[in-house]
């Protein structure tokens, strides 16, 4: 099956290049919504789920032991931009474990965002582990090793204790089975299990309405999307997508990106849950069928409309500023007439 | 007509994501060689076209009037990455006309190449619009506008006497009308005129071989193409697709990456020329194809074919070095059994 072209950018009058995907809704007892394209394939989730990566730590009561705030916590959902917040929280969250940067086995990589990157270049700096975008996450998965009294050394690996556990956890909260046969590395070293997109956002319809979850499980996704709802610039950064549009809507749309062109959103006031995947794995076509989607499910009003569809439409300009062209979504995802 | 699959993205053992795209092979007469594909939609060459938006300044004489050498030429058809070479021969090109970079209507931007960026950063340093990556063609054309004794200003606009003079010469190489309506503007402020893809493969394919072309056009191109092949590091930067290629190759492959997933190449020795595009406008998979049309068509010799076969079907490694995946092209285009 071929998936169609969901996404266009236009240069002048033509359209230069073209964005086929693949989007499933499904809401909180697993019946499908609203589906575009082969949603059969499957897809690694990447960085998408690390809201759901995180629920161990918080269900467990292990975040409290340590006392993590909600910066920290929304930090463990993160790719952010290695900004000085971002490396200062993620730090804050492995003293509190009594831990340090030596133990992150994410890797180094500068700073993710480009001011960021340049400021620590011009300070005479150089990278950590601290500043991966993964940082935050894997000081979560540290917390979790500690508290649960297991030593963190290897807790990237699929047989760590820390690993098993997230993997259980996403097989209950998506219901779908997380095979090793079907699984890759992921950009920081942990496992990424590949699964259907509307496993996906069934997992992500349960996380933003808590329903069908344990008790401790709806309470810990309720911790999670508000944490993320008031620190939106935790999740990502400056200028950057998921950060706008939550700081636009707040707790109505908990959005997260993933690598290769893949976003998972929970619309609670609705009961949705969204997975979705640019078959290139283009971030700019994932993140305007994401803004698609806002606009076609979410009651918006006039400004945060307007604001959103800046989103979904972009207008390209170059360094001079001139007006080059647009990214459009299709109707097909917004339903616009 | 759908584009098929071309190159693919492999994950642990499943694809993570694909890419669709078109390819002309045409030789110096016109005739189709090899083509995948929908061939006939336009497509914008953008700075794919470069050495042939070059060709006046050579043609005309007017690089011999400055005394333009080499490693000039070669930057005139570059997207260059900003390192601290690349600005000294901008520099050098504009003062051998009597300019200097406030003559420059590029726009500014850091350097594209990461190193470059971080080390003008770590100095204290802006970037001014030598670094812009286009920045030797457009002081090619104001070597033009000047030799030509036309007031530089405004030379980035279609009825300035430069663009009207690069639109009669990609037209006379090519065949083909490049009208305003199917125009566009490039991310540098120049026109960018959408062609088909078989008119942009014959366009190369004169310029590899001289065929056709009027006598000052015929050695022009085998001089801006000698200069290419002896400064490959001037038409991209440290690492670049086409500065290792053509490292590799010399004279036998001029290729010339494109803005959103265009190529173009000549190859001399066989009288082909090519064009392709990514659908998408992904660059790597564009760089995989060109790869993969290097392997169908040069003769290689053992050391030869493996380093293009690394770039052809590179692996992928994550910041601790961990082996992820790979790019693979199509067999559709190698022709491997």
């Amino acid at each position: 099956m071929d998936n169609p072209f969901l996404v266009e950018v236009t240069r002048g009058h033509l359209v230069e290049s073209r964005h086929r995907g693949s989007i499933s809704v499904v809401d909180a007892e697993g019946a499908t919504v609203f589906s575009i394209g082969d949603v059969d394939r499957r897809v690694f989730p990447r960085s998408a789920i690390k809201a759901l990566q995180a629920m161990p730590l918080v269900e467990s009561g292990i975040a409290d032991k340590y006392g993590l705030v909600d910066e920290e916590i929304a930090l463990a959902c993160a790719s952010h931009s290695g900004e000085p917040e971002h490396v200062r929280v993620a730090a804050s969250m492995l003293a509190k474990a009594g831990q340090d940067a030596g133990c992150l086995e994410c890797g180094t990589h500068w700073p993710m965002g480009e001011a960021a990157n340049r400021a620590l270049a011009a300070s005479g700096g150089s990278p950590s582990a601290l500043h991966n975008n993964c940082s935050g996450k894997h000081a979560g998965f540290i917390c979790l090793a500690c508290g649960q009294g297991d030593n963190p050394t290897g807790y990237v690996l699929a047989d760590h204790p820390v690993q098993r556990k997230v993997r259980e956890t996403l097989e209950d909260i998506t219901g779908a089975c997380h095979s090793i046969e079907k699984s890759g590395i992921d950009g920081c070293s942990i496992p990424t299990y590949a699964i259907r997109l509307p496993s996906l956002a069934f997992g992500f319809a349960r996380f933003g309405t808590g329903i069908g979850l344990p008790g401790e499980g709806k309470a810990a996704a309720a911790r999670i999307r508000k944490a993320v709802a008031r620190h939106p610039f935790m999740v990502a950064g400056t200028g950057r997508f998921d950060t706008r549009l939550m700081e636009l809507l707040g707790e109505r749309a908990f959005v997260k990106v993933g690598a290769e062109g893949v976003y998972c959103a929970s619309f609670p006031e609705l009961g949705y849950g969204i997975a979705l995947k640019a078959d290139d794995g283009n971030a700019r076509a994932a993140e305007a069928m994401m803004a698609g989607l806002v606009l076609r499910f979410l009651e918006l009003g006039h400004d945060e409309r307007k604001a959103v569809e800046a989103l979904a439409q972009p207008v390209l300009r170059n360094w001079n500023g001139i007006e080059l062209g647009q990214i459009r979504v299709s109707s097909e995802i917004t339903g616009a007439a």
